[in-house]
């Protein structure tokens, strides 16, 4: 399951801009997706190093730094 | 409307997560929140700059760089 569309267009609606193309919508979702997975990789490195099958908020925090 | 937690939760389980806290979901949805607002922003910019009203998807690519 990805994100959906319509939250994703609401930031871009949110930011200011007042007409979105579909496409545009799609690209940040896409990127969105792209950058949690990253973050979330390397939180579940950081939550193994702490001898941890959990992941919990302190390592995304520590992800997204 | 924000993102929802099911699909940021499923992220983080592609990542390899066995286990994962309610709180580390509500943390990743936010900073994507956050992420997808800057870029949104930076988009909004780059369109305005280049003299559009109109979010498109190269404005989202440039905003992501």
């Amino acid at each position: 399951m990805s994100l959906p569309n319509a939250p994703v267009e609401r930031i871009i609606r949110k930011a200011g801009a007042e007409r979105v193309s579909e496409d545009a919508v799609e690209e940040l979702r896409s990127a969105l997706e792209e950058l949690g997975s990253e973050i979330a990789s390397d939180a579940t490195e950081v939550a193994d190093h702490a001898g941890r099958n959990t992941i919990k908020k302190e390592d995304i925090e520590l992800a997204t730094k």
